[in-house]
């Protein structure tokens, strides 16, 4: 069975995972309470099945810019999606292929031996690239209980229409609800 | 114990409520199999716990349009919020009345007796105006699963921000799920 392209992902209730100038405090709302000790909402359990990581080049800067180093590249393989290539730095390569290719290669060869999956770590970008293209096969969504005034959305306009099955909902007690989606190829091909 | 106003709208995964041209027909994905029976998504439950009906006035004359009739004006005073008053019509009121003083009547004085709470049946203009004023007191929303690619957001951009706490998520079989937020003010008054 190949892997599944899975695309896990924070937003606001209305859909905006960023607030303006990439400001992500927003999140703090589900930050775990220091004395019930770290909830991760599954993050771990999901990271571990994962084999591959997909990124966009600007929220890759951000990621490093932020906290020094991309952690997912410690021992997982990390495609930059970028319009330049440069040489690959460790477990990291960066990448100008077409998206298409680059995950049909991931996802019936490189991963079917594996049996792990690939993640798309954002950002709105390649999130939107993948989707037009219909290689998105799943989404993990973290609904943050907030309304954002403003921000950064995760989807563009002029996408096509793209039914999907929920495949489970769990909520916690910071009232944060993740929403696990099968996207279903509704074009014709 | 003041009743409460309570915004209940559906809308797709991605914050829109409607696709252009006030498109409703994402809707039909999580219309109940006829093989089933009907499926309300508990809009009877809710519905019986409403005692007055708000709504905008673009809102009121698409669903007269639609379908002839404002089906919840036949047993509930329904306020039209509109610019331009007109003499009621049997159960509904056209008032440009400020929403801050309608609201506080209603849920103090008019519906304090009966414990009945306000329903908001929308539209988008509406729900921005009192959402701008906190006076909306919950949310429930029912994310239909799908996402469109262009539409009606459901919230105006500059709001401010708001936290939201969930009282309940249900899921449903046509993977539709219905969440239930408490409105937090945050700002200080």
């Amino acid at each position: 069975m190949p892997s599944k392209l899975i695309l896990y992902i924070a937003q606001s209730l209305y859909a905006y995972i960023a607030a303006p100038n990439d400001d992500l405090s927003f999140l703090d709302v589900v930050r775990a309470d220091t004395n019930k000790g770290s909830e991760d909402y599954g993050y771990a359990d999901f990271i571990s099945t994962i084999g591959t990581v997909l990124i966009g080049r600007k929220t890759y800067d951000w990621v490093l810019k932020q906290i020094g180093n991309y952690p997912n590249s410690e021992d997982k393989k990390t495609y930059v999606i970028t319009s330049q290539e440069k040489p690959s730095e460790g477990n990291v390569i960066f990448t100008n292929e077409r998206l298409k290719s680059l995950i049909h290669w991931l996802k019936y060869a490189e991963e079917e031996q594996t049996s792990k999956d690939i993640f798309c770590d954002g950002g709105a970008e390649l999130a939107n690239a993948l989707l037009r293209e219909d290689l998105i096969d799943e989404m993990i969504i973290s609904v943050i209980p907030v309304l954002l005034g403003n921000g950064i959305k995760l989807f563009a306009d002029d996408r096509p229409f793209r039914k999907l099955e929920l495949i489970s909902s769990k909520t916690y007690e910071s009232s944060l609800v993740q929403l696990h989606y099968k996207c279903l190829i509704s074009r014709e091909e």
